[in-house]
C-alpha cells in the first residue's frame, strides 16, 4: 500500500479485480503502462490508483480518470492573494489549516478531480443535486442499459428510523425478512429488464427478438426500469465543492448507498492532497457549530454557573442537542 | 381567454379541472380569491393563470406559483447599462429585439418564474440537467410516493428513429402492438407499486399491512419503483435560463414527454412577458446558425456562382444540411 | 416606522431625502403611488420601502426595486420536500429555525431580491466576487460617469491593523492627519475627473470642449478615473445566497465601506422576511464553529478536567482563539 | 516553433523575455526543468509554453500554470454519453465537429485551463463578468500594489465610434493629440501612485516615509489608484466556458485591451487542444445566426424571387445587416 492508502482503498481495488468485469482491469493496466513526462505538478499518491476500478456496492465502481493540481496548487493560489503584504513564514500545512478554519474557498477551487462512476439511479438522483460539477452521463436515449441492478446486503436492510423523519434505523430487520426483501427486489428488477428487452424487441446480444414487431424507442422503453438499475457518468468537480459534497455525504445522516461512494472518495482525497485532507479531517469532521446562545451557555457553565435553557433562550430541541454534544449530564 | 392565452393553455386548464384531483382546483380558487395591492410591477397575463393546475401527460401538471418582473424589468435593466450614453429613442419592443438578436443575457436574468411541476422521474432526470435553476423536490426518503405512473398514449408510441442515433420515429407502431406495450407497462408499474407497499409494510391508507413485520425504510423501498412514476418539485429559474431551456426542449429533437412541458411553459412566457416572447419567437425559433463556410457558399450562390461543397470545404453531412435548410435542389 | 423598521433604515431614508438628488425621491413617490392588486404573496414590510433611496456613504445608495416571495415561500418549499411523510406540527418559525440550524439551502433559494445600488468601484470589485447573483452595471463604454467620488469621514480613517494581515486599526488617525488625507484624496479625484473630461473632449453639460480635437473613446478615457469613483448596478440574488453574502460582509473583519451596505441590506431582510431574519440572527450571527479538538477540550473542561492544548492537539493560535471565544482565563 | 505555435505566441514569448522582469524567465526555466512522469494524458503543445511569461500590453502577461485533459478527454466524455448505442465510426475530429456544430457543451467541460494573468483593473472588471470561472486575485487589502499602469500605444488611441453606441473608431487620432493623451495619462497615474505611497506612509522599498505619521490602511489607500493600474490573478476555467469567453472577447466589437488577451488565449487553445480549435474556428468564428425571417428571405432569393424586407417582416436594421452579411447589392 502507498503511505496514505487506506484499507478501504485496498479492499475496493481488490474487489475491483474480482467482482467487476475483467476487461476493466486489463484496460486500466494498459492505460497505466503509458506514462509521459510532464512539467505540471504530479501527486504520486493519486497516480498510484489512476484508472483502476474500485468496487462499490454490488456492481458499482469509482475510477479516477484525471486530476489537476496538488496541495501546492492550493498554497500557491492563496499566496497570490496575500502577495507581498504578509511576511509571516507559514508552513504549507499551517497555511492550509488557516484557509480551512476560516472558510476560504477560492484556493481550494484551483484543484480538479475527474472520476468515472457507476451507481444506482436513485443514488445518481441524490448526487446530481450538487450542481457545481460537470457531468457526462450515459444516455438511455442512445444506449441500451445493462442488466445490472442493486440488491442491498441483508445487514443494511433496516426499517424506517422512528426518531428522525428520514433515514433508516441502526438495527437491520431479521434475516428471514431480509432474504424475502432481497428476493422481491430481485424478481421485480429481473422482470422489469425482461420486459425492457421485449419493449425494445432486442435481446441482450443485440438481436431482434420478433421480426414481425417494431419494438419501441429506447427513450420510451427505459421508463420500465426501476430506480435500482445502474447508470454511469464522468463527474468532474473542483476540490472546494468536492469537500462540500463529502461533508454532507460522509455524514452519518446520509443514505448508506451514497455514503459508501463518499467514504471512498474521501480516501481518494487523502491520497491526492494529503495536507488538505488533514485540515478537512481536523476542522470539518467531528466539529460542530454553536449558536450565539449555545456559546453563551457554555461560557457560563465554564465559569461554574448553573445555566438553564430559559436563561439563554434555547428551544427544548436545541438544549437537548447541546447537552448531548458535550456529554453534559 | 386572455388576449395572449393560447388554445394550449385553455385546454390544459380545462383538463386540469377534470383530470386532476378536484382539491387542486379548490385550492387554486382560494388562493386566487386573495389579492393584495402591491407597488411592484404586475403582469396581468400571468396573473390570470396563477396557481391554476394545467394538466400535462396523464397525471402531470404545471402550476405557476410566483413570478418577479415583466417586460419592463428587462428594458429597465438594459437601460441602466447604457445609461445616459445612448440617446436613441427605442421602443421597448425594439430594445428587447436588439438584446435578443445580440445575445445579451443579463437583462433577461432580472425576471424570475417559479412553477410547481408534477412529472415522470425519467423526465425529471433530463430536466435537472439544466443546472442554473433552484429546485425543491419531494423526497422519497421522507414521503411515500403516490400510485401514479405514466403510460404513453398509443399514438406517440413509436420505434427507434433509424436515421438519428436517438429519439423515435415519426410514425407510431400499429395499434395492436401499442395496446400490448401499454398493458405491459401498466402491469409492471402496478406490480412495482404493490411490492413497494409490501416493502414499506404500509398500505395506501397509511395502515400497517402485517403487524409482525418491520417493513424497510422509505429510502430503500423506493428503489423498486420504475422511472415512469411521478415526482414533483418547485422549480425556480430566471427568464434568460428559462429561454435557454425552452430553446432546447421545445425543439423537435427533444423527447416528446419533456417537450409537452416545455411547449406549455413557452405559452406561459407569452402570457407573462409578451414582448420578450415576440423576440424569442422571431430570433430563436426557426432560425439557424451558419458557419463561415456556409455563409460563403450562400454568398456565392446569391451572386449566381455554381458552388460545390469542396469549394467551401464542407463535409458531406454539413452540405446536405445546408441544401435542406434553404431547400436548394 | 414600520414594526420591523430599524433606526438604520429610518436614518438612511432621511439622508436619502436630503443628501441624494431630489429627483430620486420624486421618482420614488411616483412609483409608489401606482399600486396594483396581485394574487402573489406580498410582504408589507418591504413594500413600505420599495423604490425609496436609502443613502449609504457620501454619494451611494440602495433602492429596493423588486422582490419575490416572503417567509411563507420558504416554508412552502420546505414542505414540498417532506411531503406527507412528516406529520409533526411545526410553526413556521420552528420550521425555518430547523432549516437554518441544519444548513438547508434550497428553501431559502425560493425568494429573490432586486436592488439598485450606487457604490464606489473598489467596493464593487469586492462585491462582484459573490458570483451567484445577476448584475446589470452601468457601462463606461456607453456612458460618461458622473463626477462623484468617495471621501471617507475622518473618524473611519485608520492605520493598517498590526495584528491581522489585512484591515485597519480600530483607532482612527489623528484629525490633522485625517484632514490631510481627505484633502489629498479630493484633489487627486478632482484632477482625475477634470482630465477625464479633457480626454473625452466633452464637458459635464455634454458640450464639446475644443472643436479642433477629437477626444478619445469613453472606453479609453475611463481608465483615468480612480477606484473611489461611484458606479451603479441592478443586483438580483436569491435569499440563500444573500444570507451568505451578509454573513461575510456584516462581519467585523469586512471592510467598513462594504459593511455599511451589508448592514443596511440586513435590515431590509428583516423587513422583508422577519421569520428568516430571526433565525439568521439566532444561528448565524454571533455563533462559532468548533473543531473536533475544540469540542473535546470544552467537553473535558466541563467535566472539571485540566486540559492543555497539547492534550487535544491544537496549535497555539487555535488554543488562544478558543480561550478568547469562551472567555476562559 | 511547435507545429501549432503561432507567430503571436512566439512574439509574446520573445517580449516576455525582454519586457518583463528577468526573474520571471528564470523562474519559468526552473519550473520547466522539473519534469515528472504521469499516467494522465499530456498535451505536448501546451507543455511547450507552460510557465513561460507571454507579454501582453505594456506590463501585462499570461502564463499557463496548469491544464487538465486534451482533445481525447472531450471525445471520451462524448462517448460515455452515447455508450454502445451508436456504432458509427467517427474520427475524433468528426465527433468534435459534430459536438461543436450542435452546441453540445458538457464534453468540453471536461478540460480545464489555469492561467496567471497580469492585467489593467478596467480590463479585470470586464473579465470578471464571466462568472463560471475560479479566481484568486491579489488583494490590495493585504498587499501594496506595484507602480505599474497601462498607457495605450498611440496607434490604438481613437475617438468614440459614431455609429455604434460603444467602442472606438477604427482610425486613431492624430499623433500630436495621441502624445498629449499619453502624457496626461502618465502624469495622472504617477501622481496617483506618489500619493498612494504618501497615504500608506511607506515608500517603494517598504520604508516608512515619515516616522511621525501613521499612514492609512492599505484597503483605504488603494482607492486613490486609477483604473489603468495593473492587478493580477490566477484564473481557472473549463474549456466550454473558455470558448464562450473567447467567442465574445476575440470579437471585433470587444474592447482592444481585453481582445489582446483573448487573442493570445485562443492561440493557447490551439496548442493545447488542436482538434477543438479547428472546430471552433470552423463553426464559431466568422459564422452568423439567421432568424426565421432571414432564412426565409435567403431561401426565396436563391429561388430567384425578388424579396423586400416587408415581405419577410424584417426591421430596417435587420435588413441592412442581412444584405451586408451576404454582400447583396
Amino acid at each position: 500500500m502507498e503511505p496514505n492508502e487506506s484499507q478501504l482503498i485496498a479492499d475496493s481495488l481488490d474487489r475491483g479485480k474480482t467482482d467487476l468485469p475483467a476487461q476493466m482491469s486489463v484496460d486500466a493496466d494498459e492505460l497505466r503502462a503509458d506514462t509521459t513526462p510532464t512539467m505540471r505538478s504530479v501527486s504520486s499518491g493519486i497516480e498510484s490508483i489512476l484508472f483502476r476500478p474500485m468496487a462499490v456496492l454490488d456492481h458499482g465502481f469509482i475510477r479516477v480518470v484525471d486530476y489537476m493540481g496538488d496541495d501546492g496548487a492550493v498554497v500557491q493560489a492563496a499566496r497570490v492573494s496575500t502577495g507581498k503584504g504578509t511576511r509571516t513564514v507559514n508552513t504549507d500545512q499551517g497555511l492550509i489549516n488557516y484557509l480551512m478554519r476560516n472558510h476560504h474557498s477560492t484556493p481550494f477551487e484551483m484543484c480538479e478531480l475527474k472520476v468515472h462512476v457507476k451507481l444506482p439511479i436513485f443514488v445518481a438522483r441524490q448526487w446530481i443535486r450538487h450542481r457545481t460539477a460537470n457531468v457526462n452521463e450515459i444516455s438511455a436515449r442512445y444506449s441500451i442499459l445493462d442488466r445490472e441492478f442493486y440488491i442491498p446486503e441483508t445487514e443494511i436492510l433496516a426499517a424506517q428510523n422512528k426518531d428522525l423523519k428520514q433515514g433508516r434505523s441502526d438495527e437491520p430487520i431479521n434475516e428471514e425478512q431480509a432474504l424475502f426483501v432481497q428476493e422481491l427486489l430481485r424478481t421485480d428488477a429481473s422482470r422489469a429488464y425482461d420486459d425492457y428487452e421485449i419493449l425494445l424487441n432486442t435481446d441482450s446480444s443485440g438481436e431482434i427478438i420478433d421480426e414481425d414487431k417494431d419494438g419501441i424507442a429506447r427513450e420510451l422503453a427505459r421508463m420500465n426500469l426501476s430506480l435500482n438499475f445502474y447508470t454511469q457518468w464522468y463527474w468532474k468537480i473542483d476540490l472546494h465543492n468536492l469537500l462540500g459534497f463529502l461533508a454532507l455525504r460522509t455524514d452519518s445522516h446520509a443514505q448508506y448507498e451514497i455514503r459508501v461512494y463518499a467514504d471512498l472518495l474521501l480516501e481518494v482525497v487523502k491520497l491526492w492532497v494529503p495536507l488538505v485532507y488533514n485540515s478537512f479531517a481536523k476542522y470539518r469532521v467531528g466539529g460542530i457549530g454553536l449558536s450565539a446562545a449555545g456559546k453563551e451557555a457554555i461560557k457560563r457553565m465554564l465559569q461554574g454557573q448553573k445555566v438553564t435553557r430559559e436563561d439563554v433562550g434555547m428551544s427544548a430541541g436545541e438544549w437537548r442537542e447541546l447537552l448531548a454534544d458535550f456529554e453534559i449530564t
